[in-house]
Parts: C-alpha cells; sequence; structure tokens
C-alpha cells in the first residue's frame, strides 16, 4: 500500500506524527516520549521527509528495533519518492558543502601525518561543521578535556639506562586477549558523521593491527554491521553498554552482542544525565549563519560566530539540549546502583562486567568489593561532568593510596592521550591499557580505516621507542618509580 | 509659586547652591556636605538643570528622604520647563547612544544565550559606556575580581557513580525561607545605570523563580519600588544595609524596610571606605573623547583610550573620586564595631541579623561568638580590598580550620560565580547557598526580567546536571569529599 | 690664556687627551683610568668638544672634585667657543627629539593619571631613547625585575571588619624622623637623563609632602645641589653611599654630605660590579639606525630594532659595557668586608650607618651582629645580581624564620612596588618602610616635581584606602597575620 | 679505470647500488643494511651523484672507514665528470639559498651579540633550512627542550654581600684539566651543516680561550681532522662514543682517537634508539614547498606550512625516520649493560670513561658503584626521550638524596644553558663543570670559529659578573646554600 505525500503531510503534529525515511512512512506518534534524543527534533520534520537528519545518527536498524511492524506504515508514492530523490540529487551544495571539498582537495597524503595532533588538524579541516561541533565539544567550557590532556604534562620519566633491549616487547594482554600495545580503541559514537562508513572503519583498522575496539550502544552503525566488519573471526569486540531502565530492553541488547560475540560489557556509568555540550548546541544556528552569509558572498569563519541574533522565524523557543547529536547519548536508567545493577547482569549474562566511567578512588575500591572485572578511569572525554578529576590524577591516587587495587581487577585510564609517551606514563603507574576515542573518530573522518592503522601505528612507533629510551624490554618493565608528578606544569602544545 | 530660570542661575556656588529636578528647583545648600557621592558632582550643575545625572543614580524619593520639606522650593516657570523639556526631546544622540542602538539591533534572541558568559557578553555591547565602567569595575588593578572566578578553577570534583538520581531535588532553605536551588541574587547597585526599571527586573525575575532577592542600600528604586514589584506577596526579599553614622537615621531606613516586609538585615561591613575603581574614574573623560571623535566622524573603541589629554578647559584638577557613579557608595559609619554595632542592632529590630562582607576564618570566628544568624563571605565582587583572600577561599579555610563554625550560623559566600559546578563547589564545602550580583545586573540590562529568569534557568539546569553527575539526589549528598583542591591552576575562560 | 681649537684637536690620543667641555679645555689624560664609566667614552671625545655627552650624566661639580685645579687648562678662544655655541643652536633635530615633542604635546593632564602605571606609561613615550633604556633597563633577560614586582602578587591579605577607623592615620617614624606614609624615596641616579632639574624634582616633591629621600652618590646633580633645593631646613636627606676604595675620598664624600645635613648613609653593598644591563647597551647603536632610517623617510619602532648590523664604521670592537649610562655605576672597593669596612664606617662618622642591597636572609643576621642601624633588603631593581631573591621574598624568609631582626634594626624593602596595596604587604611582613626608585624617575621626567608629589599623593590615597578596608587605623595595627603567601599566581597587570 | 656515467645508472636498485661521490664510484650494495641512517636514503640516489646529500653530514674519512677497497670501483669519466662539475656550478640557486644570501648581508657585527640568544636568533636566520631543522629539532613536541631551560628559571639565589671579590677565579678542573670556566662543549655532531668548517670552528675557538670539548662520534668531520685543528698541541679533546654493536669495530674506533691524543671517552648512554624528531622529518618536504612556492613567486615562511599536500610523485610512503640527519645518530649497540659494556671499556683503554646521558638518581647511584670518572646527567638536549626529567632537577635530587656521590665521581649537567647565571646554579649545586652543545652549533654557523670565541667569552663575562654578585671569589665559594629551588615559575624569554 502506497501512501501520497499529502496524507503524510497531515500527521505534522504530536497527536499523530508521521515522517518518511528512505521513501518509507512511518507513524512515530507513540515513539514521540520515547526517542532517547527527545520529541522536539522529531517534531521538527512531523509530516515530512527526515531521511537527511536520521541516516548519521541511526544505524539502519534503528527502526527496526525501536518501532513495532504495524508502524511501519509502507512505502511513499512513487512519484513522490521520485520528486524527493531528484530533490536529494539537485540540491545545491551548501557553503559548509563546499568548503569541505576544497580541503579535501588539499589534504596532505598521510605520509606526512607524524602525530595524533596532525590527524586532529586534518580531520578538523574536512569534517562538516556539525560533526566537528560534536566531536569535539565537551562539557560547560571545555576544561575538563584540556585538563585531561595537560594531566599528562605534569608526570615527568626517570629513564633507566643499560639495559638489554633488544626484542622489546611492548605487546600486553587486555582481559586475557592479546593486544600488540597497551592501547584500545575507547568508546565513540556516531563516527558517520565523519565519513559514510562509520564505526566499520574503526573495526577494520583495529583488526589490521590487532587491536580491540570498543563499540558503544550508541553506534551509527548496527552492532551486526560492525561485528561484520572484523577482519577475521576472531578479531575482538567489547560492548559500551548504556543501560535502558527496562531491563527487559537493556537484556535484549546485551544478548544481541553476545550472540554477535563481543567479548565484554562495559557498563557506562559517568553518563546518567547528558552533560552540557554548548559547542554542540550552538552548532545549529550557526551554520544557519554560515549558509545566510555564504549567500550574501560573504565566507564566515567560525571564530566570527559566537553569539548571533537568528534571523529567520524570530520565534523565542528555549534551547534545551533536543536536536543536538549530543542529545542523543542520555542513558535511560538513572536508578542504577552497587546493590541491584551489577548483581543483575552478573545473573544475566557470563561475560565479563566492567565500569566504564569511574572518576574517584572511592569508587574504585567500591568496584573492587563488587567483583567487577576491571573499570576504565574516564570522565567521557571531559563530556559529561566540569571539573571532574583527570583520570591519570585518580589513577594516581590509586597508586598512591590504594595500589593494592591494581591486583584485584584491570584498570584502563582514557581521555587526553595524544602521544606513545602518555601511554607509557598510565602503565608505569598501573594502568593495564589505555583507550583513545576522539584521535579514532578524527582518523577515519579523515582517511576511513586507513586513518586509523595510521593512528595505531603512530601510537606503536612512539610507544616502541619509548620504552627503549625508558630502559624497559617489556611492559612488565615499567613501573611507577619511573614516572614522578612534578610541581610545575610542563609548557608546550599539551597547554 | 514658580521660579525663574535667571533666579535659578544666580544660586550656583558653595553658598547657595539650588538645581533643577524634573522641573522643580530645590536649594540643596546646606545638604552639599551630606551628599554620599561629594559636593563636587553637585556643585557641577548649581543652578542648572541636574535631572539627567540625578535620574538613574537615585531612586525617586531620594529628595523627600534626604531634603527638608522647605528646600522643596517649587516648580520652575513654565515656560522655561517647556524650554528644557523640548531641548531634552530634540537633543542630538550621543556616539554612545548611536552605538547602543546599533548594537540592541543585532542582540541575539534569549534561546541563543547558553550560559551566564554569554548574558554578560551581550550586555557589554548595549550597556551606556558609563554604566558599563560602572558595573564592571573592580578595585585598583582588578585582579582581585578575576581572583574571585579563579579560585574556583582550582576546585575539582570526585564525581560518585551508580547511585539512585530519579527525583532529583536540589531546594534548599535560606534562614527557612524555601529556595528552589542554592542560589540567591546578591546586593548590586543602581540597577537603572542598565535598564530604566532597574532593580524591580531582578524582583520580578527572582519572584517568577522563587529566588531570594538581597536589595542594596544603594538601590536605585526606592525599597517601597521594589517591594510593589513583587510576583506575590509572600516573595522573599532581604535588606543590604549601608548604616548611616547616625543611628537614627539608619533605624529609619530599617524601620522602612521591616514595614515593606523585609526579611532580613545584612550589614555591609567590607565598605567603610570606597574601593580605587579607575575604570569607573576614567570612564567620564573617555566618554568625553568619544564624543569629540566622533563629531570628527571617527569612531573610537575604548580599547584606544587609556590615557588621555583632556582637549577642553585644561583646568588642572586633581581627581577625587567625586563624580564617579562608584563614589555614591560610601558607607557613613566607619566606627562601626563588634560590641556596639551588632548590638544595637540586635536591639532595635526582630529580623535576621547577618554581616556582608566577612573576609578572614578570625572574623567568621567573631561573626559566631556575636551570635549573628548567619555572613556572606564576600569581598564585595573584588570592588573594595586589593588582593583580598577570595570567598571560596575563606569558605576553604573555615571548612579546614573551623568546621564547626558551619553548625553555628548559615555562611553563604559571593563573588566569581559564573557555573552552575562553581555553585556546587562552594555548597560541597559548606556553604548554604550562593550569591550573584553582577550577572543579574547583566541580565536586566540586556533583557530586562526576562533576562533574570533566564540566568536563574541556566543556573537551575546546571545544577542539576552537576547533581545528577556528581551522585548526589539533595544538596545533604553535596559533601566535601566530594571537592578537592588541586595544587595547578586550571586552563581555559576562567583565567 | 685662551687656547685654539687646533691646540685641543692635537691631544686626541691615550698619551695626551684633551676635552672641551662648556667651552673650557680640560687634559683628562692622567684622569683616564680612574673613569668610573671607563677610559673608551672618553677617548670617543679626544681633542673635541664632549658637552653633549657630559652634562647629562655628572653633576656640575664632578669636573672640580675629579681633576686637580693644574688640568683645568683654560678657555676655548672666544671664536672657536662661538662656533660651538651656534654649532649647537643650530643643530638639526634628531628624529628622537622629534618624536619627543610630539608626544609632549599629546601629555595627558595631571589629573588623569590615576596609578603609578599610567605614570610610567607617559614617561615611557617622552622620554629620550637613551634615557628610557638606562631607567628601564636590568640585569640580564630582565626577569630579576619582574620577579620583583611579581612577588607582590602572591600575598594576598585577610582584612578585618567592624574596627574603628576614624582618624586613620598612616605616618611612621624612619630612624626616628617622621613619615606621612611608610614610604621613601629610594637612590636613583642620573635624572637629568629624565629632566633638566633631575634630583632636585624629587626633592622638592619630597620635601612638599614630607617624604624622606635617598640620594645616590650617583647623582646627576651635586649633593650641595640637592641639599638646596629642599623645601624646609629640616627636610630628611640621606646618603647612599658608593664607597670608593680608597678610604680617603670615600671620607672625603662623607664629610661632604655630613656638612650638607645629610641624615644618615646607606652603605651600597649589592653593586661591587656592575650588572649586565644589555639594553642600555643596545641603545646607542639602535639609536643610530633609528636615525639613519629617519634620514631615508621611514620612523622605526624600538620593537623592530633587536639586532642590528652597524652601518657606520664597520670596525669590529668588542662590546664592554663603557660607554653606556649603567657602566658609570661601578662602585670602587671591591673588597669591603663585615670586619673592615663597618668599623671603619663607624669610626668616622656619627650618622646612622644602614646596608643597601642586602639579599639573605644570612646577611641579614650579620647585619644585625654588626650593629647596623638598618638594612634595605634591595636587589637594586633587579640590575645587579640576575635570580636574586625578590627582596619581599627576603622579608618573608627573616618573619618566618628570624623574626627576632625586626626588634633590632630598621628593615625596609623596595623594588617592584607600584600600589598602596605593595607597600601595607611589606608593612604587615615587619618592614618599616618600602623604598621606590624608579617610579620617582619616571615622574619627574614626565611632570618635574608636581610628578613627584603626584606619586606620592597616589601612594598616599591607596595605602590610607587599603588602611582603613584592612581595618588598621594605624600602622602598629598592621600584623603579619593578615598576610598570607598563597600557593598560586595571581594573574593580571603584575604579570 | 674509469667508469661512464650510464655504467653507473645500470645499478640503481637494491641488488646493485652504485653512487658517485665527488666524482668517484662507490658499490654500496653490501653496505646497505649497515649504513646508521637507513637504506632508503641511500637508494634514493642508486645510480646517481649523491655528493650534496653525503658531504654535509660525512666526515671525508667515512668512506674509508666503512668500505672495504674493492668497494671503491674508481674515477667517473672525465667528460661525465666535467659535466657533474658544470651542473653544480651552473646549477640555479634555490629559493633558500637566496634567503640566505640577503640575511648574511643583513648580519650584525659579532660586537652586536650580546648574550647567547642573540646568537641563537642570527644563526636561525643564516642556517639553511634543514640544518636549522636538524640542530633545533628535538623529541616528540620539543617540550623537554624547553623544560631543560625552564628548570633554571626555578632556582633563584641568596646573593652574599661584604666579601673580598679582588683576584676573583672562575678556574677550574675537569678530570684535572685546567679550564678557565666551569664550562666545556658538550658533543654536538653534524656542525657542517651550518659552516663548510664544521667542528674544526669549534675546536679553533675552544683552543683560543682554553675550553675543553667533547667530540662526537657523528662528527661530520673526521676524528683527525678535528684533532689537527687544535690551537696547541695540549689542548684537551675528549670523545664521545657511540658504541657499535660490534666490540671490534667499537674498539677501532677507540685506538683512533687514544692515538689522536683525546683524553676521555665519554659512552653515549640516552640514545640506544633516535628520538622522534618531527621538525627534522617534516623540513624535506616543507624546503620542498617553498621551493615550488618560490618557482610561483611567492615566498613562503615555515610558519605557514604546517602540513601540506605533497606535490610531486603522490606516491603513498610511509614516513620512517630514513632520510633526515637525525637518523644518522642510532647506536648500534642495544645491548649495552652495566655488567659488560662498562667492565669491556675498562679492559681495553686507560683513558677515563664517563657516562653521557645519565637521567635519575638510581643510574648515578649504579655509575658512582660501577666506578666511573665522572657521569653527564643529561637527556640529550631533549632529543631523545620524551618528558625526561630536566638535568638540572636530577642534580637537584642527588644533592638532596645522595649528596655523597659529588665525592665519588665528577658530575657535570648539559641541557637549557644559556646564561652564566645559569652555570653558577649548577656550580653551586656541585656540577664540576656545566656542557653546552646547540649555542656552539649555532655560534660557528653564523661567525665560524670567532662566533665560538664570543659564546666563550659571553658566557666567562657572566660568570664572572655573577661570580662577584654572588659573593664568591672562586668556584669553592660556590654552595648549595646560595641557591633556592622555589615554588613559582619565573617570568620572562626562558619560557
Amino acid at each position: 500500500m502506497s501512501i501520497s505525500l499529502k496524507q503524510v503531510e497531515e500527521h505534522n503534529s504530536r497527536q499523530s506524527c508521521w515522517v518518511i525515511i528512505r521513501n518509507k512512512v512511518y507513524d512515530v506518534t507513540e515513539f514521540l516520549p520515547e526517542h532517547p534524543g527527545g520529541a522536539k527534533i522529531i517534531l521538527k520534520y512531523a509530516g515530512k521527509d527526515a531521511t537527511d537528519a536520521f541516516e548519521p545518527i541511526h544505524p539502519p536498524d534503528a527502526l527496526d528495533k525501536n518501532l513495532p511492524p504495524e508502524k511501519h506504515l509502507g512505502d511513499l508514492e512513487s512519484s513522490a519518492a521520485q520528486d524527493l530523490d531528484n530533490a536529494r540529487l539537485n540540491r545545491k551544495k551548501t557553503a559548509d558543502e563546499v568548503r569541505i571539498e576544497r580541503e579535501q582537495a588539499k589534504k596532505p597524503p598521510l605520509s606526512h601525518i607524524l602525530n595524533l595532533k596532525d590527524m586532529e588538524q586534518v580531520a578538523r579541516k574536512i569534517l562538516p561543521y556539525k560533526s566537528l561541533a560534536y566531536f569535539a565539544s565537551a562539557t560547560d567550557d571545555e576544561i575538563t578535556t584540556h585538563e585531561n590532556a595537560r594531566a599528562y604534562s605534569r608526570f615527568f620519566f626517570h629513564p633507566r639506562i643499560l639495559r638489554r633491549l633488544s626484542n622489546c616487547d611492548a605487546s600486553t594482554t587486555i582481559l586475557g586477549y592479546k593486544s600488540p600495545i597497551p592501547v584500545f580503541v575507547s568508546g565513540a559514537a556516531l563516527a558517520k558523521l565523519g565519513h559514510p562508513d562509520g564505526e566499520a572503519n574503526i573495526t577494520r583498522g583495529a583488526g589490521q593491527t590487532g587491536l580491540i575496539q570498543m563499540v558503544s550502544s550508541n553506534a551509527s552503525l548496527s552492532f551486526a554491521e560492525i561485528a561484520a566488519a572484523r577482519v577475521t573471526p576472531d578479531q575482538v569486540l567489547v560492548f559500551q553498554l548504556y543501560k535502558h531502565k527496562d531491563n527487559d530492553v537493556a537484556l535484549k541488547r546485551i544478548r544481541e552482542v553476545e550472540q554477535l560475540g563481543y567479548k565484554a560489557i562495559f557498563l557506562t556509568v559517568d553518563a546518567p544525565f547528558p552533560g552540557n555540550r554548548e559547542r554542540d548546541a550552538r552548532s545549529a544556528w550557526e551554520l544557519e549563519e554560515i549558509e545566510l552569509a555564504a549567500e550574501q558572498g560573504e565566507e564566515k569563519s567560525t571564530a566570527e560566530l559566537p553569539l548571533t541574533k537568528k534571523k529567520l522565524e524570530d520565534v523565542e523557543e528555549d534551547v534545551d539540549t533536543g536536536g543536538t547529536a549530543s542529545s542523543y547519548l542520555a542513558n535511560d536508567d538513572v536508578d542504577m546502583t552497587w546493590d541491584t545493577t551489577i548483581p543483575w547482569l552478573r545473573s544475566v549474562t557470563r561475560l565479563p562486567i566492567l565500569l566504564k566511567g569511574v572518576q574517584s578512588v572511592e569508587d574504585a575500591v567500591l568496584a573492587a568489593e563488587a567483583g567487577v572485572d576491571g573499570i576504565l578511569l574516564s570522565n567521557h572525554g571531559g563530556r559529561q561532568m566540569p571539573y571532574a578529576l583527570p583520570p591519570l590524577e585518580v589513577l594516581y591516587r590509586i597508586r598512591q593510596q590504594r595500589p593494592d587495587l591494581f591486583d584485584k581487577m584491570e584498570i584502563y585510564v582514557d581521555g587526553g592521550v595524544t602521544r606513545g609517551s602518555d601511554v607509557l606514563k598510565a602503565v608505569c603507574l598501573g594502568a593495564r591499557a589505555v583507550g583513545l576515542g576522539r584521535p579514532f573518530l578524527y582518523a577515519q573522518s579523515a582517511y576511513g580505516a586507513e586513518g586509523v592503522v595510521k593512528v595505531i601505528r603512530i601510537l606503536e612507533r612512539e610507544i616502541y621507542m619509548c620504552m627503549r629510551l625508558l630502559g624497559a624490554r617489556t611492559v612488565d618493565d615499567l613501573v611507577p618509580q619511573m614516572v614522578e608528578r612534578v610541581d610545575w606544569s610542563a609548557v608546550g602544545p599539551k597547554l
């Protein structure tokens, strides 16, 4: 049964809300209150085609998973569908798209990317304005993100000399799985915002190099698509769970990834509510300004657009975070506890259970007592709680106050890592491995899977250099005595 | 009996000084030495119309309160009054007024104001030059104000995880009155410099959101006008008392606010003499330069005007602070003491008595011993004593050295707060609530009462976000263990 | 007997060196090795007129004191003298002089000078290039000077409230002499480089305000001229002695100032050799560049002239510090000791004896043991030993380690003071008074004696404001508990 | 037997690789895997003339030492040789060469060089782009190099007064050899990159002033050429050994320098692998960009060239560090140990044995236990291990934790020294002498041997000034009590 555009257009309200996605019509009225990103953003497309807004931030199975079959109303009339396709095809390029094409043409060859900052610099140039805003944004004034990185600059090395270094080996194990370097891909969502292949780029790059990848509940590909992108069948994926408040829904999600062969569950514990990501919130109306200016023949840079007057409809509306990419990330279950959630998880799965987002020594102790298999010290890359202590500082406090915890579970850190030397600082202090998120989003945006491989190769080269110059032949030689937290701040790019 | 302009003009000296205000003539000769802002500024208008200088910084009842009836000489002759009115009407716009009109036209919609810095940025653009100088100025090199804010950047959080967060509630009580968040409006004077409705904007905004407002003795509206602006009869106002050296005068002021229903007296103790506000002092002659330049077709920005040659009459005159908005704020009683002033206050009123401007642990102890109901740790927003310790640092020292004080009286802080996370840092350390002053002056200047509401909503949103991400369901869950004063300075906008 | 120009010109070598000063001829051959500024600079004028180089940096009695009568050869032939006078009169203005005239015309009125930084800013504009280089220069990278000032920004106040403040009195005594504020003029030489009246400006300004002035051995006026500039006969001058290695010469100098009524001897102990003042050394050839550029119609700013190619004679010559204003300051006696110099001084004069330039706690202790009347903690304004501890930090260490010293002698500090709050920090820590040098050089350069008065009035106003806001009615109320050395660095202009 | 160009061109692969150097033909096929700088860079010239790439970074005896005689195939045909010579002669100047000529013409006279920063500034202007990249580059983000220098800014002096200073003497001994100041030339390689006379400039300058010079294994002149440049036969040279993994090869090198009269062996222990010098790696393709831009009439500054698109062949190739000057420095023996290497060295030579590159207190202790004659605390000028503790900080920790070590061996530091005051800080803390490397490379690049002398004279002048102003007559008077590590960071050029 095909549906006319006119019919769709009639269902344009909260009372009855239909949308078109890839020329199919869906009734999302009942789903509105369930939508993790809020009802508002959907209502913007009520009675209209929502394909362009939907695609980059949803996996293809999102509709199947979230809408019962009876809400899949059917195909749009073919002439209307044709019209929409044509409109999309003939659409004039936006100013942002024109800029990106120009930057893509100037992109340096991969061989000129010497470090992770180079990679980020390229990505910042070729990313769509809104995608960059989502990837780069952090909570409040973004200080927390900067502090995560800056924390590393306070730790200096005591390199050791005259030690045998041939056959240097940086490999380790993570949850029993071999890793060529003490590094893994930390959960980072919505990769399709940067590249049409999205998270699959990361999976391919990790597979080629043997790294373990954590896949976010909010990936823009389906968990199955990501699993299918594995280079070898035994490539290790682990799952970052945003737990739904309804245990049954959460369990369904766990079962799915178990069946796909994911090897561990990282329960997200630092994001019961979304952080305040202003860069992200601003990007929509800033982009509008850019396009308006382009129509008048000007080119506007971001820097000129801090606080602008909305030119179109002057309807005053309070900005909530609805409609931004960030808003999609809210975790539903705001009442998780040590006493209920961890035991429940243990009862439903045999996979190792880890906590992602531990931010204090006190909670590291509780985690050990709760018997989890590991914890990831993380403040979500500075995107959630402003002024959360940098993960490296939490690690350092565990080393000083409760070194026994390192024997009870695996402890990882992420946030702020840009160099092999950063990785080794964390490992010296007791971290089993170090996660990186944004660098992989940038790399896949700039160069696809090859960019991901490049980032890993750079880290590998830097880690080997530093191990040798530290006098460490294996990761077991990386000991706390090799690092010192100095009482001055280092100068330079980290600032 | 109507008075001719000629008559007025004859009384143009310290010996006999008449001024015209709103077409009425006053003999202020005997009042000259009493004027809190000094005689000089009045003498500038001796024998002339002083309306434009008088209005924005005096409440309408100022003349009634301060001049005996026999000095209200009568109406100006109607033809002269007409002439003055016409002159005012036909007056050419100043360069500053032209600039403000242009900026007002570009003002962003309220929905684009995401944080308190955004609000300040708008206000800085649309405020008259001299008003901004008064609002923004601080003592000496303005370091004290910056340090107030920077102090917050040294406190980081230990967020806690896996705690029940539904029904999160940020409300508290202040002196027994309910407040939806641990925030109140701190005393901030001369709001009419930014908006014709002045302090009433703040009262309306506070009323709509349930916040408690402290009203300054130096408000530019009368205490009665402010009281009349309340949204509901039980809306809570408290009074910031600048005590007159004459107890009878002071008592009259107290009785007035008691009768108007004000709920507490905050005695100002950090301002026995005015601070050195150079930005304020300079603004008059800088503005003169701007106008002169405009006549010659140039537009001058403030930045170009640090030290300029006075072009008009080249009379050398020593700058005292007379004539600036700041000079209005001097408190008369410079001999207040613990032994005399507090007991006297107790003896004349049943309202709670609090001290505004405690700047050391030692005085916090004395305040508790004196039995006051509360203290506001404050250095007057950095406008009085240069290099006074930031209030948050005083709070931190009380927490470390005398935590028992928190049980003896309510302790508040103000100065430097721009984020919900700042509020929570103070509350974790023991503050009952946190006051903000300048942000409300800026907000009402930029958007009137709606701007005030917006600022409160932003703080509310940020406080809720942070409580949830900290793992706190009520303000009682905000404990000292959640914050750590780190030994490095944070980077970023706070600097 | 009059001497022809030709005759003079024949004596143009180290073997026989005559120079003309104010149309008189002098044989300085034997004086060459004695010249504190080195022989080289004199030889530059051998057989020529040296008046312009001589005058601004020598007191008028310099020739009488240093050259025996038989070396005063007589007058230059009147026609030649006439020619020299004419040449001087008709000399084309240099580019630097043209610039100064332009800046003088734009100089703001004194009433617009609100603080010492304003004053310095004006002086920097109207000073001759080389004079500014001499006044502003400091040793090596000038870090020591900046650190002197920055030290003050690490000390914050604990202001006290509710104290009687009427009749506030900032006066104190220095060596028993009354001073209206705890401030004195520290020794600062060569004031004529900035203003034709030189040190007399400072004497007049200090006299009008009651301040004590220290006069340098290297003043550009004679000690008698300075004494003659006193406003009242009992105006207090003290003498900064650079001790000559020959005790007899030194004694002659002491006797001279005793007879002129100077009240104390401050023996300079931080300058046995001149510091490395590169700004000063560079100024000569930079100025040459400026003039050359001006001839070609360009205006060169200092900023563009860091390292320039000498364009004129390309004779390679090693730069020693000869020929710069700084080089004049070398103290001759490099073998002064505690055991010999102090007892000798005591044996020859009844004046109080103080040490100027104590830079360590250890030497403060030795000074007390040696029984001197006082010490001035000073590193010569950062002009001598690079990275000498800031005087305020030395004062702080004395307060912590040897507070008993404050009872044994008067202790002063100088260096880096720009605000009344700085003065009070030092006094709270135990300093009897605080010296300022450069600010007075700048003030007299910019506005003569009136500038000096202005600087003192500004300090007075700021000191009174801060005493009242600190809760101190007299200097005895300024106690160590009122200041705290914080572990962060303040932001702002001090940096 | 002369060889035709055509013949050479046929041997252009890894299987058979011939190159022309100075019109002689060499078969380097078997040497490819041995080349310290990697095979790749040689293969770039396979079958071609390699003279221009070879000469500036190899000593003339490099071919004799490393290629067996049978691989010296003979002379190039004279007509081809002529052609090559002509081509070289008629070669158009590169943009970089044009720039250098222009800068050379503007070079200031030596007398205007007042400090080591001035010298570096000149060198930075006149050095070829790639040479500067090699000299200036450091590992990773170059933070380690900056921190080396910045460490000095945390140490302040307690200068002492009233001490006899005549006959001040800064001389000391180093390994028993007299040195006029506690300074030596630290190993710094490839001086020919900056000046055709290369290391000989340094030898001549050191000889004229009596300084001891350390010669690197990687000098661009032969050890014999350097020895021949000595000013007197007893001028002291010491040898910095990069130990070859084959003891016999290493021994041959030691014997050579023994016979040439070198006085000590400094075994390099901080460079088992090359650091990550990105500036160096980037310089090749950046230079290419500069030349391309020049062809199109633009002048490109370095600053504009951070990440550029390679324009020529777009062959993707992974950048290893092959082909950069840095890559030449890899030390072969990666399995040196305390137990094997030091005893072996002792067994083969009677020269004093020292370790260059000790970076921790722990290894300083081991070195003393191993009985070496001395250690040089160094992190290779920040070119090897990123975030290695600054050498001055290691020295400071030895002073605090193990002051007994200063009695057991001589301890030196290098890295970050730019002032005489820096030298004295290290000597006060216990260093026997202080090494400088880069400053001499810059000096000889800018002014040849005269530049080297100038640098030494500047240091000498600054050291004497500081000793006198510190109150030290000999180096024995320089004691730990004279320096204090402050808890704030100094401002200024050091940052």
